[in-house]
């Protein structure tokens, strides 16, 4: 029998850790961590995923800004507001919203924000902090199946993983935490790609697969082995006469198949998802602490 | 029948064509690339890492100083003359040679080197641009290993590779290099260390295997695939009664009886190690020209 491994509940449960944690501060009269997010334009998913992270901030009692400018912005003049914000001491944790309208380059945008409030952990230095293993900000998918796979105690030392997706922010960052001679680590990764000619015979042999690809139910039940951890990265929004807004979010897993051969298996949506943002306010008390 | 990869031959090549361009350069008026390698201490295999620079920098044409500090120095002092030399205009490049006495922490040192200046690649922020696949200095070793396959015109793309060792500056760096989306990456790369129980078992299967472990003789025969290409990034002093110092240099391949199974490999001395220099000069001149 698999065992669901339960993205929200944990998410919840680490909220009302951080919670405590920024009650404590306060009690103290210490300093309230505050995140600012800057977002440009006016992208619908954008607007959502900022609404959820105020939310979210709201949630646990930490202070979030939104500051918000137009699409026709310069990168100079979003550049400054960046170099204000790096110098505001009230301000812990800075992110800035993507995608950016094409005239912004995102790497200029990236690498301006000091890596000490980066809390995204998309600026080089943290990531090449986090390659090394000096304490850095993870971003935020990679930080959550961490520590997802941590919550439910499911070893990966000595284990084979296969890491399916080589993007700069799940599938490279996670291949080389579950490497790294740490706790949570210490597996055997192999990172596929589009270009990996037998995903399926690797996959197959796997203690532990991530899949990151977003392809709506790319694994299928015969790329799993018996008894294998699944972790869903995917995400993707399908036509469903089955729900009322006519729409439903599937994973890169086609659960339904898989499930019944796994020992432990992520759930879309529910599962890596709202990890996400629990990572972020993680981030941000480490930043207003200057864990790093 | 086997072909030797011969890094000293391509070193040498790519040593002539820098020295062209440093000539160039000369010609124009241009300002000559300036390289400064910080010795502290005395430790004999430093003197000659930096002996050996030194001289590699004369031959093609690059100014090169060697800066000796106490044993004894201050890390602050240490700092101190780090940041002098950021600030100098005429300076492109520059090294710590590592490794520095204990009192004085390698991370801090590293970190106080101007990125634009860390010609040996090991700055996070420079690490996290290799990662993300921005320009960047890559470090000597895995810079010098691409450019050995590169030279070699041994293709990478849907190739399985084994990458054994997961160090900052071998393993994990040439295993993110192969994966990427690039000529001489779109690999299929597994990276194997200490904890992985099966090794022989992975590296059997490999169309690539690089080996960067430190242990003499590691791999032997039966861990290799007829027709695979293996690059020895391993190097050991061995007692030796054929030499006429008592000594000998080997590899972490058990060269003889590996070689007459592969298509290509690289001997030890005389392979990677090479390489590892013609990198750091071209860091220099892509310094000099401010190409990142």
């Amino acid at each position: 029998m698999y065992q669901i491994i339960d993205g929200k509940k944990v998410a919840n449960q680490i909220k009302e850790e951080i919670a405590a944690e920024v009650a404590d501060i306060k009690k103290k009269g210490g300093k309230i961590p505050h995140l600012v997010a800057i977002l440009v334009g006016a992208d619908g998913a954008s607007e959502t995923y900022v609404s959820h992270k105020e939310k979210a901030c709201e949630t646990v009692g930490i202070k979030s800004t939104v500051v918000r400018m137009m699409e026709s912005v310069t990168e100079n003049e979003l550049l400054e507001k960046i170099a204000e914000f790096n110098r505001d001491d009230d301000i812990d944790g800075m992110i800035v919203q993507l995608p950016l309208p094409d005239h912004i380059s995102e790497h200029r945008v990236i690498e301006a924000v000091d890596p000490k409030k980066d809390v995204d952990g998309f600026h080089p230095a943290n990531v090449g902090r986090m390659f090394i293993g000096l304490p850095s900000y993870v971003s935020a998918t990679p930080a959550g199946i961490i520590e997802l796979l941590s919550r439910y105690k499911i070893e990966t030392s000595g284990k084979s993983c296969v890491v399916i997706g080589r993007s700069n922010i799940v599938g490279k960052p996670v291949s080389i935490l579950l490497s790294r001679k740490t706790s949570r680590g210490n597996a055997t990764v192999t990172l596929c790609h589009s270009r990996t000619p037998n995903i399926a015979e690797l996959s197959s042999k796997a203690d532990i697969i991530i899949v990151a690809m977003g392809k709506a139910g790319f694994l299928t039940a015969d790329m799993v082995k018996e008894g294998a951890v699944v972790i869903d990265v995917g995400i993707t929004r399908i036509r469903s006469d089955k729900t009322k807004s006519g729409w439903k979010l599937v994973g890169d897993v086609a659960f339904d198949e898989v499930a019944p051969k796994c020992s432990f298996i992520t759930p879309v949506p529910g599962g890596v998802g709202p990890m996400t943002i629990v990572s972020l306010l993680k981030n941000t008390l480490m930043a207003s602490r200057m864990e790093r």
